[in-house]
């Protein structure tokens, strides 16, 4: 069997989402639980009934539409992302993996396919975390990585609480958030990086995500007076921090799939005629691979204290956050690939540079994940931008994906 | 003839100066026009009063003292500095020229030494600038570098104008504030820096002031994701900041004497998990010579344009201000020169890397300076530390070359 999508029906299925919450330019603005963020579940909820759909809601606003499978007694097939989006976000982010899901139940209702496993359609709630902090709100608590009085408390910039605006917007279902049973959860997404773009694939199978490890670094050498100190008389952390962007860009190159970026400089007294006496920077590392991440952060910290030894300073190096990489499951990674390949769409593996509701899935449930390409790999702006026809192949993948996993009768 | 200081008392004097408006570490606080100020002019003025002189205060609070010679119709030699410190100052900076000229005197009076020409002792008004902006400001409009009508507007951080000061400490002088012949000026002063205490010399034989270019620098790439975005698809401009630097390092190094300071860094969005869209930093450039200085201004710019090329930065380069090089009198360096090896003391030439009254004099009349060293360089802060015996040595030098210009009858 070769089933495909409706590639006009999911792409004006997009289109007319995007217009909820319209952007100024192009893109949507739906922050979590506003009433723009209600009327997307509301439209969605309308087409999933269509469909054949009925629903649960949790107490944490994630919303599931429900296809019943022949058997009852069997877990269910879960697809899914969420429909909130960054107040400047794009049309595709998240929406792409609900109404992906959404047009593979309307194929099957319309070609009569009926499934062993009953299939849903989770959408996760304040995935973007741009309203309340943190993101993956929804799909944390359910998979019990947040803990729901914690995050209850938390409040928007006008001091509304993640409670209250569940209670407001008629978000806070009867069922308890926490994880159920489920026999696979796939999640479409577009890759929000430039990677398939460049490799002019249309589909990134997802094997995981990266580890990431964030540090807080501080160089301190000597302030001095710009025209009455010698170059050689200098302890300059500017100095300092140049060698060791230079030392980094050396261990990066050398180590495949590794990342890191220095975001955030600052130069203390910062005063154009004195040499600094601290450069802070902050160092984001990356890597899909844990012990790699780990022998990453030892060289980095190699490199500071040489660097530092060289240049007659001292420096304080803070591990702030660490998040372990996440593999998923092979079973998973291997039907969307074998369905990549029956559909003779192009494809590589990758690991996943964002966080996504799948990643926190990942730790209850059996996942995998579907990329598409975006253009330039911009995201998170209105200006972001798929194809129809990846936007398809990608939701033809999760199609295939699914009804291996579904069984069909 | 071997004349020399009296080191006792050039100390005691230094000390007891000090006690004017001590500070809390061992320092002085004493800025411009203040009581302490004040206070610290009259014990000037009883002491130079003793060793002979009489006294005219300007429009701008520069307050002379003069110790007539056997002509009254040939052109004073003046030696001066400054009274007033930072908020934490030392001891020394702009004292010891001061007292230093006093000891001088007293040593001519002691030995009833007359000379052809008058000897007056400058004290100029508000060299800090810490009070005050510019820096400089009394010996600036005596050269006509400031406008008196223009200065006179500038409050300190209570909103009193310079004019309301120079009224309210009575040291607005009937004389206008103006160049009028000088036969020659030296100022005696503390290094501020750490190359004759590193080369173990006692004297400084000051041929002039660095010239000075500052920049304000902007490099553009492009703010990306921290996770999805593959290292060579980047454009940071963190790289290339870092890449910058290290091709400043290269061009300082081949070129003597030059300096260069990265003194303030800011990136943005200053987000640790964003590749960052933009780096700004300041440069100061110095280097003693106005021609090098635009060759190593030519350079940097040059590498500037390459870097960003290669990173695909884009950038702005704004020159913020240039002041050139100064060329202090070949005819007062010689004497200063001569004095010094005359009497034995180990010497360099210098290019002072600070700004001094002498500088703004330059543009007026024949200058040199005599440095001595401080320790460490420190200064600008209460542990600012000389030794009597170099103390004694400067001022030795400083007799001995003004004695020169002066003529003995």
């Amino acid at each position: 069997m070769n089933l495909k999508v409706n590639k006009n029906r999911l792409w004006q299925s997009l289109m007319q989402m995007a217009e909820i919450g319209p952007g100024k330019h192009g893109g949507s603005c739906r922050l979590a639980l506003t009433d723009v963020d209600i009327e997307s579940r509301n439209l969605f909820k309308r087409w999933a009934s269509e469909a054949g759909c009925c629903f649960r809601l949790d107490s944490m606003g994630n919303l599931f539409a429900r296809r019943e499978g022949e058997n009852p007694d069997v877990a269910p097939i879960i697809m899914g992302s969420h429909l909130d989006t960054q107040p400047c976000g794009g049309r595709f982010d998240g929406v792409l993996g609900v109404l992906g899901a959404l047009e593979i139940l309307r194929v099957l209702q319309e070609n009569n396919i009926k499934t062993e496993h009953p299939l849903e359609i989770a959408v996760w709630m304040n995935e973007e975390g741009a309203r309340f902090s943190p993101a993956m709100m929804g799909s944390g608590v359910f998979s019990g990585v947040f803990k729901e009085s914690e995050i209850y408390s938390h409040k928007d910039i006008n001091g509304i609480s993640v409670e209250q605006a569940l209670h407001r917007s008629n978000q806070l279902g009867n069922e308890p958030c926490k994880s159920f049973p489920i026999k696979a959860y796939y999640e479409l997404h577009i890759e929000q990086g430039p990677v398939l773009e460049l490799n002019n694939k249309t589909i990134g199978v997802v094997t995981g995500a990266q580890g990431i490890s964030w540090s807080h670094v501080t160089l301190n050498g000597q302030s001095a007076h710009a025209g009455t100190t010698p170059m050689n008389y200098r302890k300059d952390p500017v100095i300092g921090m140049a060698r060791i962007v230079k030392g980094l860009q050396k261990i990066i190159k050398e180590q495949e799939g590794a990342l890191y970026t220095i975001g955030r400089i600052e130069s203390q007294p910062a005063s154009i005629n004195s040499v600094a006496s601290k450069v802070f920077f902050t160092l984001d590392l990356r890597h899909g691979d844990d012990a790699t991440l780990n022998k990453l952060q030892q060289e980095f910290k190699n490199l500071v204290s040489e660097t530092c030894a060289a240049e007659g300073l001292t420096n304080t190096i803070k591990d702030i956050w660490q998040a372990p990489a996440i593999s998923f499951d092979k079973n998973c990674i291997s039907k969307v690939k074998a369905a990549t390949e029956h559909l003779g769409y192009s494809y590589q593996k990758i690991i996943s540079g964002a966080g996504h509701d799948a990643c926190q899935i990942a730790s209850v449930a059996p996942v995998s994940m579907i990329f598409i390409p975006c253009e330039g790999g911009l995201s998170h702006n209105e200006a972001e931008s798929i194809s129809p026809e990846d936007a398809a192949a990608g939701a033809d993948v999760l199609l295939n994906a699914v009804l291996e996993s579904a069984v069909i009768n």
